[in-house]
């Protein structure tokens, strides 16, 4: 694909229509997946059938980078950017790449943050599928999710007429589900806070049973966990089989096996479980697929994915979410633990910014003018700000990974403000630190950061996990809040202690730990910035994905269902009648 | 494709399953589509862009069929079968066909009715995409939607919280919902009775307002019946606009517009606005697009794919919802008003079984067995319910087209009961009537019924609607109760009257009507069978569709949101994990 870059740099939209784009499957054959496996959505999107994998060359293993970020602004700093922009500096190098990363939800889409398919010159296109429906994938997980919803409800309906006689001539056996014990929300792909907290079965008696429950946002759903962390169809069907959605009225756990759902969810995500594949702005493939929460879930993009491309390109680049203390930790501990696949780089993006924000500039709020003093140059702010930055690399580097950061540019930094980030990054043990530009110039942009990543690559590697699943439930969270946040200790509400007893009882303790905490802060508080010391990290309770496999202990508040600003994006959304080309996505 | 036909005739899935199903890139080349107009989603469907429309032979268009039915029984009476199989059949006679059908909902598959691609060997496949997720369209009308409710909320909410001058600052003008009075509800695909009636916004202030809602299923939103009346996508896009969502503190209406979602809810339509192109077991094209509601919607598939069909093929076989009274009657009045296109004859589906039930037989219970009236000779029951049939034939005459019946044969039908209804067919003025074997036997087992329509299509056609559009709201609503459902006359409720004011005095009172009755009667009582006379028809309720274009009075109570039973289909629905084959689908 040639890409002709305009500066100043338009809009994402109007350089992502302004591409050309090539057909997927001149895409997928510039890496050798085969024709035959390649279902095509259309000519510039496709599934990959999971047969790729066992169609791979012999012996082929790409190398394997995970980008991940210091403690970001509320704005993001440009991760999944620099994925997209590293996978096309490693191609303007000759090399064979690709990434691999999530997708998102419709929801932010339409509320505040806009699209995330990367931005400026590196960028996953065609862009309104990228954001939009793609293939379908999220409506999947949607609907598999509330059949079950609609299964536990009608199930507390029929056993409240039926005598348990006429159950067992349907073959059926009561279940006992107490209405105030079910787990199982509903989900909805959209940022709709009225639905947070709902009651429903109101009406009359064939309305079904008055309780109280609400909806999260689609990618929240433990299908979407599962869905990531799946190897095959066979995986996910009993993943899915395993997912804990209620409890009985003895306090024991009703799986979706139980309420009969998980064969026609699985029926449902069939065509879900194959990666999508799309391409950079420069003519990379890009993997598009699974994009589960980073707080209650792990998120990352799919092992399913990874698996695929590692086997016909030599550098795999992906994204995983929020800051390094989450994102990146759960990438090692949980992804790659589940996967086998061992990464050869951290990439850890850092903005000077972010780093000013954390020497204590002034706060950062979306849809809100920076401050100057982001603007102009700040030298004692950004080198106070880089105790975050190292922080980071050091727990990049217990991992046993080499870590090389990449310093996002923007227009307004000065080179002194980068050349401390530099100094700071390789004083705390980086591998290297190097400005990249690939916002504004593309695969160009980011040529000496694919450098310094292939020579990364190059190192031995020693990665080794922070802890060892036989350890208990509190010790498992103690190494990640003493090592990866920096806490003196912890402290656990009696709803946690009760909650940690019960699961271990029930034979969940040997899960890993998949943390819900802030990514504002690498504490529980999110005003808390740099690297903050001297805290007690508390856990308000403590929960469990059976079928995704781990457990989430929240630290303080978790929204699992985000909502709508005064004036969100849709209202500027539309589209060309005349030409059906879109216009206002951004 | 060849179908080798297997007696007795195994079940759905597995004839479908069977099949040698053609790619789709053929199907489309057999009529003369081109390769260019067809987008793929995998190897065997297809989206049909819309330029398929201009690009068709100049001058060609089909003879164009409406199959409807007598008052079906709860179990239906092969409509969509007959559908597909009278298409085969014109192929079998060597006539270039298609049928143009609905897209089904899941909340059925997954319930109790099963799947909707036909039966035996008249069906339409791949099954599996038909029945499940297909081309995501009506995913696409759930986001669209739920984007819609999820923007009144919040902006329910934020109005709530600021002052007007901070409103005008952001470009926003106060619209004053009215909490109370916010017609647009949410939806989901899928059978969830405990979704019926709902309370919102409960928890804390920034998780909405508190207010009384509910969800209906996809196929019931406006959205849909959009989709199916849109003759383009500028259409689309206004009549998107002019959905009326809710009403302001004054009662004034307050549009999809106002609320400033109706361009992002367009571009989330923008695939689905084109019609997916699939194939009966024969390797006719089958064009599936849209599924609206035939009661509070006007049930037929959509107007686009009408179009584009008939430019390329000599016959086009099409279906709509319910039986004759509702389904017909709509399609006529209020699909083919939009589309401007004259349908040259109308087949109505009967059987033996629905016609002793209309004599009296007793009552037909899904999920329960037949009685043994049902399975033997019983003339007297067969006669007696022919008063259905012939009503009908009748009302499809008011509208001057031919009208063939197809006697949709079952194994227990004995010659001389559907000798009887052949009689008292051509006695009410039937063009012919047919016997049709099309489930056991294909194309082969319509021929008859194929060779029956190709004459009567060549018969004169004097189409005309039933009532003119001028007309005031309740003069046209006692066209269709006396004309079409034999009441003596119409009462109104003063809700009724009340709102008949209303829409009249905001100028809405020339649309048409789109009757939301019960189908399991002629009258709006479903416990009257046979041809009803001598009562009075109730109108409740009437609402305003403004964006599809037509009011529904309600006569009688109306569901929008379907329940699901004690032991539904869901339950036997599974995959085989090594295969990824589908079983338990039906």
């Amino acid at each position: 694909m040639s890409v002709k870059k305009i500066k100043p740099v338009p809009s994402d939209l109007e350089i992502a229509q302004a591409a050309e784009v090539q057909p997927i499957l001149e895409i997928a054959e510039s890496i050798g997946i085969a024709k035959d496996d390649i279902i095509l959505y259309g000519p510039y999107k496709g599934k990959v059938k999971l047969d790729a994998i066992k169609h791979a060359p012999a012996g082929k293993k790409a190398k394997y980078i995970d980008v991940t970020a210091i403690t970001p602004t509320p704005l993001g700093e440009g991760k999944s950017t620099t994925t997209v922009g590293l996978t096309e500096g490693l191609g303007y190098l000759g090399k064979k790449a690709a990434c691999a990363i999530r997708q998102p939800s419709m929801g932010p889409t339409f509320g505040i943050k806009g699209g995330a398919a990367g931005g400026g010159y590196s960028q996953v296109v065609p862009m309104e599928d990228f954001n939009l429906h793609l293939t379908g994938d999220l409506h999947a997980i949607t609907a598999a999710h509330n059949l079950t919803a609609a299964a536990i409800d009608a199930r507390i309906y029929h056993e409240s007429r039926w005598s348990d006689s006429f159950l067992e001539k349907q073959g059926l056996t009561r279940l006992n589900i107490d209405p105030d014990n079910v787990s199982w929300r509903r989900v909805v792909d959209i940022n709709d806070r009225s639905l947070r907290n709902i009651i429903i079965g109101m009406g009359e008696k064939a309305d079904g049973v008055l309780r109280e429950t609400g909806f999260d946002i689609t990618v929240a759903s433990e299908i979407m966990a599962i869905l990531a962390l799946a190897s095959d169809l066979k995986d996910m069907r009993e993943r899915i089989g395993r997912m804990i959605v209620a409890y009985n009225k003895k306090g024991e756990p009703i799986t979706a096996e139980d309420i009969g759902t998980a064969g026609a969810m699985t029926v449902l995500m069939k065509d879900a479980i194959m990666p999508n594949l799309m391409q950079t702005l420069e003519g990379q493939p890009a993997f598009v697929h699974a994009g589960p929460f980073a707080n209650i879930a792990h998120g990352n993009s799919s092992i399913i994915a990874d698996k695929v491309a590692s086997g016909y390109v030599d550098y795999l680049v992906t994204e995983s979410g929020f800051g390094a203390d989450i994102g990146m930790e759960k990438f090692f501990n949980i992804k790659c633990r589940n996967s086998g696949m061992i990464p050869d780089a951290v990439v850890l993006v850092a903005t000077v910014r972010a780093l000013k924000m954390h020497g204590g500039g002034p706060k950062v709020t979306p849809g809100r003018d920076l401050d100057p003093v982001y603007k102009e140059e700040n030298l004692e702010l950004v080198e106070k700000g880089c105790d975050n930055l190292m922080a980071h690399i050091k727990n990049a580097r217990r991992f046993g990974i080499p870590v090389v950061v990449a310093i996002n540019t923007f227009p307004t930094d000065t080179p002194a403000e980068q050349e401390i980030v530099r100094k700071k990054a390789v004083e705390a043990g980086a591998f290297d630190a190097v400005i990249a530009n690939h916002w504004a110039d593309g695969g160009e942009g980011a040529a000496d950061l694919a450098e310094a990543v292939i020579k990364a690559c190059e190192e031995p590697s020693n990665f080794k996990y922070l802890y060892d699943l036989e350890k208990s439930i509190k010790d498992k969270i103690e190494v990640l809040a003493k090592e990866m946040y920096g806490a003196d200790g912890v402290e656990y509400s009696a709803e946690a202690n009760r909650k940690i007893k019960q699961f271990t009882d029930l034979g969940y303790g040997d899960l890993p730990i998949c943390m819900a905490k802030t990514h504002l802060s690498l504490s529980h508080d999110p005003v808390l910035k740099g690297a903050p010391k001297g805290f007690t990290f508390p856990i308000t309770d403590i929960r469990l994905s059976a079928g995704a496999g781990f457990l989430y202990p929240l630290a303080g508040d978790v929204r699992t269902m985000p909502g709508l600003g005064t004036k969100p994006a849709y209202m500027s959304i539309d589209i060309d009648p005349d030409t059906g080309k879109v216009t206002g996505l951004f």
